[in-house]
C-alpha cells in the first residue's frame, strides 16, 4: 500500500458516482491514503448513492450534487482533476430492459459528457472505467479472460460496452490515458438494499436478515464470480496509479466461483435468520440469464499485481454485520436525500 | 425477381428513412415490385432525406412526415407492417465525432424507439437493419468476413454497432426476426450533396460537375469497395424476403476494391470536367481513417444468391448523369422542403 500512498497522497482525484456502492466504498479508500477526493453524484432516488455512504469521511472530502450528465458543469469540474475514477451508471439487467432509454442515458450519454469535458479541458487525464462481465453475455469455454468475444444479451450490457469503447475512442483520438475494469458480482457495505434489481447479492442479505425466503430461480446452480468490494477498489487503485494499465481492460474475478444457492446459503447462515427455496426460472427473465460465469483474472494479477483476498465466508460475515447494524439507513426510503 | 415480386407484390411494407439516399432507391424499387409502401422520414435538413428522391412514385406509396425518435408516433404507425427496412440513421464520421450526442441520438435512441413499438404492437415482424463497415473500424486481414472482430474506431462505428446490437437483442428477447447488412461504400443516384461529410463518392461527383479540384487526402491509395445503390437495393430485398436470413448478418463488398485516386478519376473521366489532386491527410482526421477496406461478401452469395451487377464504370456513368440533369434538386438548400 506504500506504492499507492505515494501515488495518492495529496493528490486531486475526481469520483463520478461516488456516493454509490463502488464510488463510496473507493472514497473512504482514497481518503485513507491522504487523496483530496471530490465526489459527483446525482443522488437520483433510482440509484444506489446515499449520503450515509460517506459517513465518516464527509469533512475530508469535496461533496458535488449534480447531473453527471450535464456537460457544462462537468467541463466546470474536471479541471482540476488528471485522475477521473468513472463510477457512474445503473447496473440492473432487468431496468435495462423494462427502460432502455433510461439505461442509455445513464450508461452512454453521461459517459460521452465526461469525456467531451476531459477532452476538452484535461486530455492529459486518466480516466478508469467500470466495465461488467455483462458485455460479454453467455460466456463460451470458461474462465472468460479479456479475448472473448463481445456479445452482451442485455440492453444494460449493450450500453455498458459502448460506454466502455467511447472511452478507448477518445483515448485514441484525443489523448486521454484509459483503463477499464469488467467487473463481475460485486457484493459488501453500502450497497443499496432497495430493489433486487441492483444485484442479488445485497437483495439475499436483505431477506435473510428480515426473516425471509430467498427464492433462487432455477435452482441457483449458475455460478458466480464474487468479489468483494474491498478487493475491487484496490484494483481500481492499482489499475490508476499504473502506466502499464494505460489502453487496458482487465476481467476481475475469483479463484473459487460459487453457486448462487450457496451464497444464499451461506448468507442466510451468517444472519442466522431466512431460509432458501428453488423456483422455476420467470420465463420474462430466461432470454437475459447468462448462465455461469467465471472470469479470468491472470492479466490482471500480471500487469496489476492483484489478487482477490478476501475469501466469500469472512466477505459474507462482515457484509450482513454492516447491514445488520445499519439497516435503518438501507431499508427504506425516507433516508434517502 | 419473379421471387422477389411474390414476396412484395401487395405487401404493407414500412421504410423508415425512405426519403433519404438508400431508403428512396429501396422505396422505388418496391414499388416497381407492387409493394404497398409506406415511407417515414423526418426530412432533417441536416441528412440525406429529400422529397425530389420519390419523384414519380409520390402518387403510389404513403409518406408519412415525422420524427422516428418519437415512440408514440412510431407505435401508431408499426401496427400495420410485418415488414420493416430500417433506413434511418446518420452516416458521416466527422460529425459523430463532432457531435456525438446528435449521433447518439440518430444512430440509437431512434432505434430503440421503433423496436419497442415493434416488441410491443408487431413481435411477428422481420426488421432489416443498415449496419456498416464501420463496426469493424481498421480491419485486420482482408477481405473482411462476419467473423472480424467488432473494433470501431469513430463514434458513428461504436452507435451503429450499438443499433444493431439492439436489433438482435429484441429478436433473441421478444421473437422480432432480424437481418442486418453491413454496408460499404455506397454510390449512385439520390444521394444528399449538400456537404462532403456524408460520403466521399458522392461529393466528388459534385466537385467534377463543378469543374473543381478533387482533394485525396493522402495520396487516395486507400482502397475501398464500391457498391452501386441498385445493387445494395437488391441484397435488401432478398435479405428481407429469406427465412435463411434471420438473425444474420451479411456484409457487403465488390469484386474489384478500387483505389479513391481512381474512383475519383473514373468520376472525372465521365464528367468531363474537374480534376484531382492529393493533399496530406489532415492531422484531426487521422484517427478515424480505417486504411483499406475490401469486405468478403461470400456469405450473402452464398445464403441470399446476392452479387454486385453494376460495374464501377458503367455505375460512375450513372451517377453522373443521374445529378448532371438534377443538379438543382441536390446542390442548394433551397430545395430542401
Amino acid at each position: 500500500m506504500d506504492e499507492l500512498r505515494s501515488h495518492y497522497q495529496g493528490r486531486p482525484v475526481l469520483v463520478t458516482g461516488g456516493a454509490g456502492f463502488i464510488g463510496a466504498n473507493l472514497t473512504r479508500a482514497l481518503v485513507a491514503l491522504d487523496a483530496q477526493v471530490t465526489v459527483l453524484d446525482s443522488l437520483s432516488p433510482l440509484y444506489g448513492g446515499n449520503l450515509f455512504n460517506l459517513d465518516g469521511v464527509e469533512e475530508r472530502i469535496r461533496f458535488v450534487e449534480g447531473d453527471q450528465g450535464d456537460a457544462k458543469e462537468v467541463g466546470r469540474l474536471v479541471r482540476d482533476f488528471d485522475r477521473v475514477f468513472n463510477l457512474v451508471g445503473q447496473v440492473s439487467h432487468v431496468d435495462s430492459m423494462e427502460d432502455p432509454y433510461t439505461d442509455l442515458r445513464t450508461n452512454v450519454t453521461v459517459q460521452i459528457a465526461l469525456l467531451e469535458a476531459l477532452r476538452r479541458h484535461r486530455p492529459d487525464a486518466k480516466v478508469l472505467y467500470a466495465g461488467t462481465r455483462g458485455q460479454y453475455g453467455r460466456p463460451g469455454p470458461r474462465p472468460v479472460d479479456e479475448s472473448a468475444p463481445i456479445a452482451p444479451i442485455d440492453v444494460n450490457g449493450i450500453n455498458k460496452h459502448a460506454g466502455e469503447a467511447y472511452h478507448f475512442l477518445y483515448a485514441r483520438a484525443y489523448g486521454l490515458r484509459v483503463s477499464s475494469l469488467r467487473l463481475t458480482n460485486t457484493y459488501g457495505p453500502r450497497h443499496t438494499m432497495r430493489t433486487a434489481r441492483q444485484g442479488v447479492f445485497a437483495w439475499f442479505v436483505r431477506q435473510a436478515l428480515d426473516g425471509q425466503e430467498i427464492r433462487l430461480f432455477g435452482g441457483g446452480e449458475q455460478l458466480r464470480d464474487c468479489n468483494h468490494v474491498s478487493d475491487e477498489v484496490t484494483a481500481l487503485l492499482l489499475a490508476m496509479a499504473s502506466p502499464a494499465a494505460d489502453g487496458e481492460v482487465f476481467n476481475l474475478g475469483s479463484p473459487r466461483p460459487v453457486s448462487l444457492h450457496a451464497i444464499a446459503g451461506a448468507i442466510v447462515a451468517a444472519a442466522g435468520s431466512g431460509s432458501v427455496t428453488r423456483v422455476p426460472y420467470p420465463p420474462h427473465l430466461q432470454s437475459i440469464e447468462i448462465g455461469d460465469y467465471v472470469g479470468d483474472y491472470g492479466k490482471a494479477k500480471r500487469l496489476l499485481g492483484w489478487e482477490p483476498r478476501v475469501d466469500l465466508a469472512e466477505g459474507v460475515r462482515d457484509t450482513v454485520e454492516f447491514y445488520r447494524a445499519h439497516r435503518d439507513r438501507y431499508w427504506t426510503r425516507e433516508v434517502y436525500p
